[in-house]
């Protein structure tokens, strides 16, 4: 299986510290080595870094940990192929337009017997269930809203019922997002944390490695960090429920009602 | 104006030397300073980097520069901004997917009143013209071919009425790829040039470094190169007709009739 890594800001930060700690699951402290990816929205533009290298070989994956590229959105993935080849075009994220804004989407999980009608609107390049999900999401979104994109409540909604139906055919962790907002949905494992004012120093788990960040943030910043595993050994992550879908709006999950 | 690009081989080969001259003119012996990109397909994959710094100042470029990503299918630009602010969404080449393939779309012009009526199933993320005309383009080609992608002739044939079409607002040098063959249309300034056996020493006109393909290919190897202004001193570049549609596929131009 997978993992994830999605970061969610109220102002554009670098994940270069979160990135280097998930990196190395790539290939190093675990087996996740057939590809990884991260794709960061810069206003409406998407910059994606994807390889079908192991993560911790990766030339781009060394650009991406020392060059500090600021986003609102980001999502990332290392892969352990379950479905589909070691191929360029299998590696997520995956990045397709509707209704005028990139979407980006990564999965994590395994899904069996699903193979549900494409129009044509969106269609798999490559072979992994997870693009076919991906695909099958835009397209009933599409469906249900037409050419106006709709309020953020009954986008949530839609998505909601969507990953359910999916995630009936097997294990459908998965993030979401269209540079406004960032979805996250959990069938087995995710965790978040929210990291604001007053910030503290927190100490990866996979790479001996601390940052203190009272030091490169300011009283307003806000970031959620959501992830497969707890990134740090010394921060509070919550876990998702099983089933649960939450989004992520300036840097902190939005409750429902 | 802005330049572009082009690569197509008949085996995966790396655009290092040709990227490093090109490169060069962003920023450095040309104006061309609003951002850059390219993208290289690999397989049904696509590498796409894109920056809004200037070539020569950005880090990416600097990979891109250092790692030789091998590829049968490249799209490089450089951007000196006509319509459209500066920023990651604007930059060329832009990436989307229609017949299960990825398309890659790089553009060099101005449209003048091009407004093509959009139905919605690729809409322009940015505001440039480039890419309000390349989302015409594969919406005509999805009316004219529906969800079955045409043999390469009449495909062609399509492109090349639509380029004609979009080429009556302006200036519409471009290129585009599916990942199978690299389409150039010249409006006013393009030119190629085929590298093959025997292989020669080429010298860059933008920077002082030469290198001899003949120490760096097999016998078999044949590569196209397309790009607003020749690139070397000391090759023979073939100047496009104002208004032709080139058609390369492994390397080499493919002559009609």
């Amino acid at each position: 299986m997978c993992q994830l890594l999605g970061m969610n800001c109220n102002v554009p930060t670098d994940i270069v510290f979160s990135f280097t700690g998930f990196a190395h699951r790539g290939g190093h402290t675990d087996e996740h080595k057939d590809g990884w990816g991260i794709a960061f929205f810069e206003g409406a533009g998407v910059r994606l870094f994807v390889d079908h290298q192991s993560a911790v070989e990766s030339p781009v994956a060394e650009l991406i940990k020392s060059y500090p590229i600021k986003s609102k959105h980001v999502i990332a993935h290392i892969r352990k192929a379950t479905q589909g080849q070691v191929a360029l075009e299998n590696c997520h994220p995956f990045v397709r337009e509707l209704w005028g804004r990139y979407w980006v989407f990564a999965h994590n999980g395994d899904l069996k017997h699903f193979a549900p009608v494409l129009d044509g609107a969106f269609r798999p390049v490559g072979n992994t269930d997870s693009e076919r999900a991906f695909c099958y999401l835009l397209q009933q979104l599409r469906r249900n809203f037409g050419d106006t994109p709709p309020a953020i409540a009954p986008l949530k909604a839609a998505i909601d019922e969507l990953t359910r139906e999916i995630a009936a055919h097997g294990v459908f962790n998965m993030m979401l997002s269209d540079g406004s907002a960032l979805f996250a949905h959990c069938s087995t494992r995710l965790h978040y944390i929210v990291r604001q004012y007053p910030f503290t120093q927190a100490k990866l788990s996979d790479e001996d490695l601390s940052v203190d960040f009272s030091e490169v943030t300011t009283p307003n910043d806000r970031v959620a960090l959501i992830v497969t595993e707890p990134l740090t050994t010394n921060e509070t992550w919550m876990p998702f429920r099983a089933g649960e879908l939450r989004l992520f709006v300036d840097g902190a999950p939005v409750d429902d009602g």
